[in-house]
């Protein structure tokens, strides 16, 4: 079986982020678009904040990019909150065809892959790959709200408050050259507050397949990011690749490890949520790519595939790691 | 904004189902290709149960097809359940690339657009689109435990315990000639015990977008069906499009309304799940379109887009209609 599906005219053409206060006071901070201090986004709860988060999301989108809404063919969403509830309402004022994804935390790239296969067979001419998540809602709804006091393990990852969107056109700066989706991969890990652990194995199971079906060695790419595998996942995922002969550690980073700092702010064991690749790629990534700074990477965003209901009742955690191919240049 | 998307090479190639007992119980009880009597499909948990049983339809997919898992490009897959439990689980032993969606009871028309879209675009030679509903774990997800003995309201609808899965390929007898993903509709029902009243505007704004676009007329189709608006959204659909000026009630039926018997098994307001109009598709409409039986048909994938969390913090509930056209016709 093929998995990697090359594509011929799909391009980034714009993107947007907002964030909210820890991620505006990381080392990215001033690269977001959009910061909301309060966390709130004008709104009465934490899960009605991600959806007006990820609404303001889509209308910078719109701003920056001059779009007019009738030109979008259809929007790609999703999120984290039970039946991706932060997407529905948050796109709810715009009329736009609207597909919705679960992909956990991988949804961002499951996103812009899918717009990219969209827009290349001429389905529609602008596609919109949005996600968001936000710590609050997450927390409540995965963990115990914050004000339960709950400790957090090193191994836990912080869930960002953000939301990107992205526009995929025909033309642009920054071309989508490959996709490769993922497969669900579980390999036993159960614990919920290692999540980097149980996604590495199948961000190694995506990245290994690429580099042996495409021919490709890591040389060829300037950076190899992963979506939210976090420190330790992130070390996991580079020793599973070790163990097979396939070594990307001077290409390797990931977009839960560079948004806060982690001797100031310590997040443990660093970002995660499906904001987290989002807007990391939306605000530092795809900028480099744009101007040739960074002339071709590989992106992998990774999703932890369970539930609170599948931990409690002991299942191990299925994940997934979707695979897009980005290179600057003109199109 | 064109909305309708014309498929030049995709058809459904084999559908299998499976259901629990009031579905087998029901009018078209026969005709499903496996039946669990117990509900329980060998697991521990309601929640297990469904995956099990969707897991059991990809495998009756795969043995009615004769398809090795090798053929398939990717898999469209979603649930009801949070964070679609249901299919990361129930596919997880299948090596198949995964794409997950939600869009609640409309997944398995939004799957098959999908897979429409991907294997016409060249992009797999095989798609499969599988989903599922649980009536005991929807219940308790959404509602309340059976346990509890909450008394229904008489425009509830019984989630359908069933699971189908469609492969789609390049050559077959039921072709997916076009599609048209739906529009997020909301119009200020917040009652989750009417979801057909929240989900008939949803299907109104598709079905009359499609015809105006199209420029067909009802009398085209043998069968307009929705997936699962029951008697209370289907009425209140053929109403609503009745003061457009577009009247479709001769070519109308919902997957909900055919799956129970309305006397003897009373379900109140008919079938809902995703598991609804995913076993009707496969079991009672793909055969007779395979061999003429009808000749053209529309099918609006309706889903209801809410959680329990934005049902408690009051908001109204936003919907979606999928379309998808199937013909009769070897390609």
């Amino acid at each position: 079986m093929k998995r990697i599906i090359k594509i011929s005219d799909a391009f980034i053409t714009c993107a947007s982020s907002v964030v909210g206060k820890q991620e505006a006071e990381g080392p990215l901070g001033d690269i977001f678009d959009i910061c909301d201090r309060t966390d709130k986004f004008g709104a009465k709860t934490w899960e009605q904040a991600e959806s007006a988060m990820q609404k303001k999301a889509f209308s910078q989108l719109m701003n920056k990019s001059g779009m007019d809404i009738e030109e979008i063919g259809m929007v790609f969403a999703g999120d984290l909150q039970n039946q991706c509830v932060g997407s529905s309402y948050g796109l709810l004022d715009f009329d736009v065809p609207y597909i919705g994804l679960y992909g956990a935390c991988s949804t961002a790239v499951e996103g812009l892959m899918l717009s990219a296969m969209t827009c290349s067979a001429g389905y529609a001419d602008t596609c919109v790959a949005v996600t968001s998540s936000h710590y609050l809602a997450a927390e409540r709804q995965y963990r115990s709200p914050i004000e339960y006091g709950a400790q957090r393990s090193p191994t836990a990852q912080w869930t960002v408050t953000g939301s990107a969107a992205f526009a995929v056109g025909r033309k642009g700066d920054v071309r989508i050259s490959a996709v490769m989706p993922g497969i669900v991969v579980e390999k036993g890990i159960n614990d919920a507050s290692n999540m980097g652990a149980a996604m590495a194995p199948a961000a190694a199971n995506t990245i290994y397949a690429f580099f042996k079906e495409s021919g490709h060695a890591p040389e060829d790419f300037d950076v190899i990011a992963t979506g939210d595998l976090g420190y330790e996942g992130g070390k996991i995922l580079c020793e599973l690749l070790a163990s097979s002969g396939l070594d990307i550690r001077r290409q390797y980073t990931d977009c839960g490890a560079l948004i806060y700092d982690r001797i100031k702010q310590d997040k443990h064991a660093g970002g995660s949520g499906c904001g987290c690749s989002a807007v990391v790629l939306a605000s530092y990534f795809y900028p480099r790519l744009a101007v040739g700074k960074i002339r071709k990477m590989l992106v992998i965003g990774t999703g932890a595939m369970m539930s609170p209901s599948s931990i409690q009742q002991g299942l191990a955690i299925p994940a997934i790691g979707h695979l897009i191919q980005l290179e600057h240049g003109r199109g």
